[in-house]
């Protein structure tokens, strides 16, 4: 292996200190090997981020190793040697032969490593809320004597807390994200196309701040009138108007870790309804933030948001967010009634307060945080107003 | 429901086809109720393209009913009348407390409806390639006497022919991909950011051509010198120079069909190695195109390519090409040694000629095609030359 590694976004000693938290939870459900196949936990644990979709690959996280083992196809395995902290015995390319391969494929090459260690009788972590079921059964019937233990949310629940070289990286995402909130404010303009205003706005994600690149696009929601009743939709062919209203949600992303927020802009004068739901949001957001302290619950702040959102008269049903990270949400903690997760410093939420009242009227407000030893810090600087153009 | 759809990109009658196709693969296979969870083939029987990421939502296709069932979480319900055929009736919003609660999900919504409709002891189609583990569980836990049926594949080998509708849409998505690869040509230069190029041929990707936006982007790489020897991973701070070398992979996406390409850009002359590659690649490339048509299979394309290449001395490990349509990847024909899928007019494959020679020199090309009546339709104008600027 002559190849040279890229710029790491952090040293093997952060990949050290995070594998150790994994594996003493492993040991803690007795799990032996962890097949790690969530792509936001495969980041994390090895700052890959080559994008397998439906490729089978996975990460081999074993009690008795330091470094895991990353199993991908031949022509994915140089992107690991140059992007990971990883040693180059750690990456299995495997054949090309077993793409698109009804008789084998990729998982057949993990289970064979999984003998070759000596693990095919002990205890086996799957990720079963990604890893697709007919792999799960191949697992089941070629590790008969394996006991198997659901491994999903394990790696999870250890990144919702984040290091402060993380929170550093977040801090450069977020830098991305108020650029292109600002490039939106100047390119949303009566008779421009959607299409062209978010190409605008996508290109500021991707050019990044400061030389320091944005890294993929991801959920970026650019819901004009008529579409602004619901989230999760794209750009049309249509053309802003005088009297359109956009809601946006865009993250800036930076090595894969995302800071989100959202903003809602309208061309000309607001509607009565839309100034007063944007002041009980704003507001609501804002004694929401005001609570946000070590030891409190999420169910806690999530109840602050809706009673103050009540008192101006409008409800919000969804949850006001969510743990968010690498590849933006985290399958853990939300912002929510009922959600008893006590915050931790260094723990980051997405604040989403969209809210789509009905089919044809909704607003958007979001800001990501990170809990502190006293309360919130706010990523992002985009100032917290209705954008009237 | 007083919403009124968008245009839609095909008619009612286009999506009562495929219907009318799916159920009767479903009734071959003794399946009452074929539960869809893939986005691609939501996307083929619905028109519908809002994201659900891990959010759980599916379609259920009933053989006892015209329209099938969308169910879907509330925020996202408007969506699915905005831009799908479906009645109001055929779409089932769940409540927001569903999400992020560990007690129930929307999964349970769709048991619900399963029962609802007297599908319960009946057999029941899962898509196991994309549902997760523990969405699988829960059908056969709360489904006691259903007979389930793997339904992996079953709307997919449908999707594999195209209707002269969809190749409509396609050559619209070529258009884009034409103009993403000119703008390429225009902004990749020396001293220009990775980032700032990637920007401009991605607003290539969103803006569209003629009035007719890009839908998403979708798997666009830009691998520049160093990272010429691997596929995917995207454009990092880096700053192109004199002697870069630059694969670019991308796809215009119209209504989410896409029509992929790749093409070799260098700063300067190319090398020898290079130049003799391109030429070996092209040549091997226009020899298979010239042996497609109806009737003849996967592998016999494929090794009209391999063999026209290693007469120029290069061997090319990876598969050849795949299907392609709704986002990129079909999960069924590949243009391998061994694929005995005879070709049939409307099938459409990226002929996929990347090749990552070893882990420092690779190139790429690649054309998306048609199927016709007596050859191949390829569907860009690009020029099929390595782009020296």
């Amino acid at each position: 292996m002559t190849v040279s590694k890229l710029p790491q976004p952090f040293p093997r000693s952060e990949y050290i200190r995070r594998l150790a938290a994994v594996k003493s939870e492993m040991a803690r459900r007795e799990i032996d090997a962890l097949i790690v196949h969530d792509a936001a936990n495969l980041t994390y644990l090895t700052g890959h981020t080559g994008k397998a979709t439906v490729i089978p690959q996975a990460l081999v996280v074993s009690l008795q190793k330091e470094e895991p083992t990353l199993i991908l196809r031949k022509m994915d395995a140089p992107s690991a040697h140059y992007q990971t902290f990883l040693e180059p015995g750690s990456v299995i390319a495997y054949s090309e032969d077993l793409i698109g391969n009804p008789r084998a494929d990729g998982y057949d090459v993990v289970i064979d490593l999984l003998n070759d260690f000596g693990l095919a009788s002990r205890g086996v972590g799957l990720e079963q809320s990604t890893l697709p079921p007919l792999a799960v059964d191949k697992f089941k019937k070629r590790l008969p004597k394996a006991r198997f233990v659901d491994g999903t949310g394990l790696i999870d629940w250890i990144r919702i807390v984040k290091s402060d070289l993380e929170i550093a990286i977040m801090r450069e995402a977020a830098a991305i994200t108020d650029k292109a909130f600002a490039r939106a404010a100047e390119v949303i303009r009566p008779d421009v196309r959607e299409a062209d205003a978010a190409a605008e706005i996508i290109g500021a994600l991707v050019r990044g701040v400061n030389g320091k690149a944005g890294s993929d696009i991801q959920n970026f929601y650019m819901c004009a009138s008529p579409l602004t009743g619901t989230p999760h939709v794209q750009w049309t062919d249509g053309t802003l108007r005088d009297g359109s209203q956009i809601n946006l949600e865009l993250g800036g992303k930076r090595h894969h870790y995302v800071v989100g927020g959202m903003r809602t802009f309208c061309i000309g004068k607001p509607s009565e309804r839309l100034r007063r739901i944007h002041e009980g949001e704003v507001e609501g957001l804002e004694a929401a933030l005001a609570n946000v302290r070590p030891g409190v619950t999420c169910s806690d702040v999530a109840n602050v948001f809706y009673r103050t959102l009540e008192k101006h008269g409008f409800k919000k049903e969804s949850r006001c967010g969510y743990s968010i990270g690498i590849n933006w949400l985290e399958q853990t903690a939300s912002l929510r009634d009922g959600d008893m997760t006590e915050l931790k410093p260094n723990m980051t939420f997405h604040m989403m307060l969209g809210n789509w009242v009905d089919e044809e009227f909704g607003y958007v407000i979001g800001e990501t945080f990170r809990v502190t030893e006293s309360g919130a810090e706010v990523f992002t600087k985009t100032p917290r107003k209705l954008f009237e153009i």
